[in-house]
């Protein structure tokens, strides 16, 4: 942490601010400019509240010079976190794709939909039964009707599920059904909720919030990292900034900064990010020309019957366009779209929890 | 709900419109122009979920005419919400100030607070016992024991409480001690946590989210209402916006906004939407001068000591300043700071609940 | 400039910035933390090139330390500039008040609004004639023939003239018609047009960019006062942001954050900064209670039949309105709204260019 | 044009709507639902000047039905604009590539750079020689020397010329020495700017301002097509979001939005979209797999000694390294990077005007 004075600061301000490191454990390297004195507090700062410097009298600002999080970054791990989902590895060269619908809706709709994308070469089924809806008057999701739904889809095409969770009562409920518990956007600071399935132990997909900074995203994943979940797959999907023209932008930075700043795998939702079906294929594209992991794709059988997300949905034919075109995409980036998962017949159900990496 | 058709639409994809509009029990009215066909759909839009819509053929795009929101619009109750904190009326010609500590830290510290900005003219008090912070490694409250302090604190001084709500198991515990229930600002769209105090009856102060709009914050106000609570207090505390200069952008345009489409009261939290000591009180005044009823601020005896947002924490004589500064504002604006609360020896405990207005 | 290295910065890449910071005529302080070496550049950064040292080996990030702007800053000049355009004092201790249509569109419409802001109160007389629309389409405005109204306009009611300017070439016409040039928020970082303004010496109305943040709208600023203008007042004119409720969103924090930063005077645009007629009284009120120097208002006789802005237009009766809360305002925050100037029957035509201050 | 009225409109209030569409020579739609009327204006709106609807009594809001671009959308032109740029052709099947450094600094630099980029596979050369910077401090440009330089590198290199233009004065200087007049974001709605390369019927590489819709891009385009230039590039160059990780956001949503509403071609500036040159590659290849016709990248010698933007320049070894993987994403999206050009040694000189598409 770095502490720079006003240019008018008094000596005895200097030394109080000196004093006030020191107090901290911290030691004190001062710095004299011609304009301003700054004073470096040498020491771990992430424990420090840097507050409590900004207020001293004669004090400008203070500037970190560590990063917040620890466990997420890779400076405390260098090499990638690769980790399955019941027998899908993520995080490694492979580019793994995730598709289903929005919502499940019915036993039908979500079958016809699981069988599609595992065609189209899918590797995980995704299906909100909890859904964080803007309107209290909206379709708010099947519950645990739809969790038996999801259970049936995946033993008949072998694709792991992935779910939202939106509260901790779910959590016991849903880590015996699924097999990534999905951490929406709007939660992404339920601090709380990170704290549950950081304990839980289960693989985590954390959206990012879409008003949340990179960093902020990381200190989401370091919530879950530091109860002791080493399983967090990140999730860019759009942002929200002046434009209108797209529900949201798409932070496509984000994927290399990322890669950079982190060693946990790094996914693109297409469908969220853009908000529009007519320009998914195009930034899931784009998505895997910048280095992301993965994919998850919001797919449904007939859009304009669905209860949530139609318009951001693909029908199954286009899906397997998309699936084709980010197949040579991956390959012009000196990646491989995993393989299909063979069906499991007997349905696998969930993994036995492995340690990450 | 206008859909309004591509320029090259056909006369086919216009019917298969229009007998949409009619399967979903709605109107359709056809507006034929040189360019495009316009399909108004008349009815009660708001149960009808308007993607179908946008991925018909034909369809350009599908503009939504009603609010969303119901419960919370003036156009349902013209005349303004006012109701009792704990002897306190909200929302009526008279401002309210709501002040105290970010965190309940101490004892020495909570009644230290407490007693001065009751001396100081304020009418309820703020303090945190369970905190959402962004860093799994920093201070996250006291808990129940910072509650007990908090009883105490109303029974010394006769304030009401304010304090905030993070999960929904802490409800039942919050509701028996404090006066009202905060929803901070990363929670303002956790449906599961504003669908559970909706259900507790009990007053709620719901800040804005840093990134929500105007709409959403409605929409989230209508959550709590529809569940059968009408005591909602709108904060607004902040956007995040591109400037850094300071932590939010205070959105003020957002109090004769608010003011205007609902019938709720609307306060302000300069502290946190500038995140600076140096500009709330500016920021307070302006809040009141724009139409607000009232203001949230934080105060600390020490705010260089504070375990968290001491750097936008006011001294307790910087918070009677402010004091006197707002109530001059109130008067040109023909309002009224209401008067401080004869202090109640012997702690009043909580209010009855009255019906809202 | 702080230079921070990287944790794992070797010894070598240390001397190379060091070396570098010395070729630059600075002098080195080494700061050696536990976990990375911090090089402070000592002396005048302002000259400094930084990305020179970001992309040394082994760097991690610069951050600088003393703020880009010079002549703007109150480090710089303490004290408030005062100057006067046209016999009315702008930056003291009085509010004053600009207003008129947006764009100068017949003599009728001018003379019509000019005498009624004068009666209602105002110090200074605002007109477009060269218009920036975001349309080729649209109306451009008057040119000329607008200027010479303006100038009526002047004589009859004594009130000085703001207007924007557009193009270097217009330059000398404008400042031998009218008293301020105004620079319009698309331009604020126009720079060829900023150098142009300064060298002409005349009074500038310096409106923020709809995303620049306050250190770029302080570094325009300095183009100007570099170029020998001391006379620049800038206008806060609302930011660009997510909500679309209003047109921009009143970023009131900047008054405060620039009545600290600068000695320039600072006013704000509520027409603009809502969009909206209906809540430009409101934020009106709560600039001046933020403590801003002064207000620019659109007012048209007939909005409804403006070409440009009519949205945004108050009436003539509800900008009498608006003068009156403004004025109490002023008063409950120790100010004064200027008394109005005594009609200068002969028309007074251009002030001496005092010096500022 | 849709006028949606309010709840409670009068019949009165309704009729007054509707002859004022009708005095605007449109004809009137009337569309009674349960709650409102909706009133549809039928003819060109482009002409029409919305506000004077949004004040009438009764008037709810106004919805624009058309959009306000014309000449540059696909609406109006189907088919892909394709023109040469002295011998290379933009927006056909064959990606471009634009590369060089920020600011011509010296012959050596530019000229090294030039050679550095042709043999790397690059179809023009960029180079700025008036620099719009945010300080007035800063190295401002070459100027006229620069442009000499400029024609020097393409008379040896046979690559065309692509430099900023900031002000009118400057431009027949510059379209007699370079072959495509850039217009800097901070200069896209520099209106009269653009009307007047519009009259110059020059090539135009038109960048996107960082606060500037999709729309509003185009609006500027439209500018230049309606003085009659046909041969307008527009450019992502990032736009500016509460993100501070990277110095923008790319916002690769555009991408296919423009491909969608617009025939221009469309090119994507990764170094001012990350400002970091350890980005550029990653987004580089994003651009062209989201559909992008070409790229502009900056190129430095030594880019820790470049007066600006060092931090975001590639060496020239990485520039081949961009070149060589954004060739593989091309033809894995089914297109070409066009082949490199035959040096030219005589210097071709500029091209004749040939009518676009």
């Amino acid at each position: 942490m770095m502490i720079i004075m006003r240019t008018d600061a008094s000596k005895r301000e200097i030394e109080a601010v000196i004093e006030k490191v020191k107090a901290n454990g911290l030691a004190a390297h001062i710095s004299e400019g011609e304009e301003r004195t700054v004073i470096g507090a040498v020491g771990d700062g992430r424990t420090i509240y840097r507050d409590q410097f900004v207020l001293l009298p004669g004090v400008d600002r203070v500037v970190p010079i560590s990063r917040p999080y620890k466990l997420a970054s890779r400076e405390f791990r260098p090499e990638d976190s690769i980790f399955p989902i019941n027998g899908v590895k993520i995080g490694g060269p492979e580019v793994v794709i995730i598709a289903g619908p929005c919502s499940v809706e019915s036993r039908t709709q979500l079958l016809e939909t699981a069988h599609a994308v595992k065609e189209a070469g899918a590797h995980a089924l995704r299906g909100g039964v909890y859904k964080p809806r803007t309107s209290p008057y909206s379709f708010q999701g099947m519950g645990q009707e739809g969790l038996d739904l999801l259970m049936e889809a995946r033993e008949q095409t072998g694709l792991p599920i992935v779910s939202e969770v939106m509260r901790e009562e779910q959590i016991p409920l849903m880590t015996s059904s699924v097999d990534v518990l999905q951490i929406g956007a709007r939660n992404m600071q339920n601090f709380a909720l990170l704290h549950a399935v950081g304990e839980s132990g289960h693989p985590v997909l954390l959206k990012r919030g879409l008003m949340a900074t990179v960093e902020e995203l990381l200190m989401a994943a370091e919530y879950v990292l530091s109860h002791g979940n080493k399983r967090v797959i990140l999730c860019e999907r759009g942002i929200r900034t002046f434009e209108t023209a797209t529900r949201n932008t798409t932070d496509i930075n984000a994927v290399p900064v990322l890669k950079e700043l982190t060693h946990l795998p790094v996914i693109l939702d297409p469908s969220h990010s853009t908000g529009n079906w007519n320009y998914v294929t195009a930034v899931a594209r784009s998505a895997v020309a910048a280095g992301a992991d993965g994919l998850i794709v919001e797919v449904h059988p007939h859009p304009d019957e669905a209860l949530s997300d139609g318009g951001q949905s693909l029908k199954p034919e286009r899906f397997v366009e998309l699936v084709h075109q980010v197949r040579r995409v991956a390959e012009a980036v000196g990646r491989q779209v995993a393989p299909p998962k063979a069906t499991n017949p007997a349905g696998q159900g969930l993994q036995q929890a492995p340690s990450a990496g």
